[in-house]
């Protein structure tokens, strides 16, 4: 892919720091597309290419189109982004998206999903980041894994029955667990206490998971099974619903696994 | 606290790492507890001090008891452990516990909770733990400052009733987020797929809190509400009723905050 000419289709949070990285890599990306031009001029501006607003006026000369759109969006516009480009190579960044949404549209395509936790307002280190990558060719498998092996080493390939269920994984892992820490946040805020006391006990448990499996590492009420806890716990909860049934129901399936 | 003998009551994971980071700083421990002898004696042999099994044979002329034993036990054997000792100074190590179990038997009291999950395999650098303490006189609570202090900079005082709420903010913050580890690495399973590749999300998911706030660094489709992406994890999850259950109480709960 050394030299390919590169459209990000899509200026969103995966799109600017795919892009960023991108470039800093010296890869060759002719163009930005966004619907909304304030996001297209941001992002075109951060990258020194041209962008446009209208599908129509993507280029049409260039290798690869990497698709960086919301889901829902996507599956309309792959007929009109691949109109014209049929020669081209497709790929899109989403994980819950099968690969073959580009079949009967793109002759080459497939997929290139970042796994990482994207916010406007931080930095990513791709390096840090697990690329997967799916493709219907072994050329494109190839171009992908070497695209991404020029960000992170950690590459792997997957099918895309895979990649759905490592996406939902991926929610229990990422956003579910961001949620963990933002019912606390607002347990501590009721007390008066500072949410930065917790970080030392969150980098522990994820520390933790790098050397003993999950399973091993849990501890807690839960899984002493020691009810006097829990039941206070849960009477102490009683005036947050929400998080007692949260509660609740996360003790119980700890208990059970 | 200079000098000052220390028993350690209790064997388990907190009595051990809690003694092995105080003999480490050159403090005084005189004996440990354990009703278990395989235990005591494993504590035992670590700190280089004797041990005994038997609740009047501990020594009845040290200056602090730390009684690190399981809540319900606790409330049990208090008027043993203090009997026969009531000049010294007494703290248990429980998040959950009040300080006033203490009252009427013991006159200096106190509270020393390190909030960390500790497993056997597995070291603890204290220098990454919050302390809390509270007692029932001010010069209690300085010289629990002082000995923690030797441990960690991160020492802080609360209220009984604080700590409560601090322990069940920190069971969603750990516990339940250690579970959604175990939830993640289930799904990953089921695919063949190793748990090492979701390691770089979940340390980026423990780094943002550092910079944002939790609700702030949300990210997935419960958050942006997206309701296909949503449904299909849920239909995914046909076969693993308690997954779904939570994926869909979670996911609510994300949408509600």
């Amino acid at each position: 892919m050394v030299g390919s000419k590169i459209v990000l289709i899509g200026a969103g949070n995966v799109a600017t720091h795919l892009g960023k990285a991108f470039l800093k890599k010296g890869m060759n990306i002719v163009q930005v597309y966004s619907r909304t031009e304030s996001s297209a001029i941001e992002l075109a501006e951060v990258l020194s290419v041209p962008y446009t607003t209208s599908l129509e006026n993507i280029v049409c000369d260039a290798d690869l189109y990497i698709v960086a759109l919301k889901d829902v969006v996507l599956h309309e516009l792959i007929p009109l982004i691949v109109k014209g480009r049929e020669n081209a190579f497709f790929v899109h960044v989403s994980g819950s998206l099968p690969m073959n949404i580009w079949e009967g549209y793109a002759k080459n395509y497939g997929v290139l999903y970042p796994m990482q936790t994207f916010s406007k307002q931080r930095e990513v280190d791709f390096r840090e980041v697990s690329f997967f990558v799916e493709a219907n060719h072994p050329t494109g498998i190839e171009a992908l894994k070497d695209l991404a092996g020029k960000l992170s080493s950690k590459v792997y390939e997957l099918t895309s029955e895979q990649r759905k269920y490592l996406h939902i994984a991926a929610v229990f892992a990422c956003n579910f667990t961001n949620h963990m820490y933002a019912l606390c946040d607002r347990l501590l805020k009721a007390q008066g206490v500072p949410f930065e006391v917790m970080l030392p006990l969150i980098d522990e448990t994820a520390r933790k998971v790098h050397e003993l499996k999950p399973q091993d590492a849990q501890t807690g009420p839960a899984i002493r099974n020691d009810k006097n806890v829990i039941e206070s716990h849960l009477n102490m909860l009683d005036d947050e619903p929400g998080l007692k049934e949260i509660y609740e129901m996360i003790s119980n399936s700890i208990h059970r696994l």
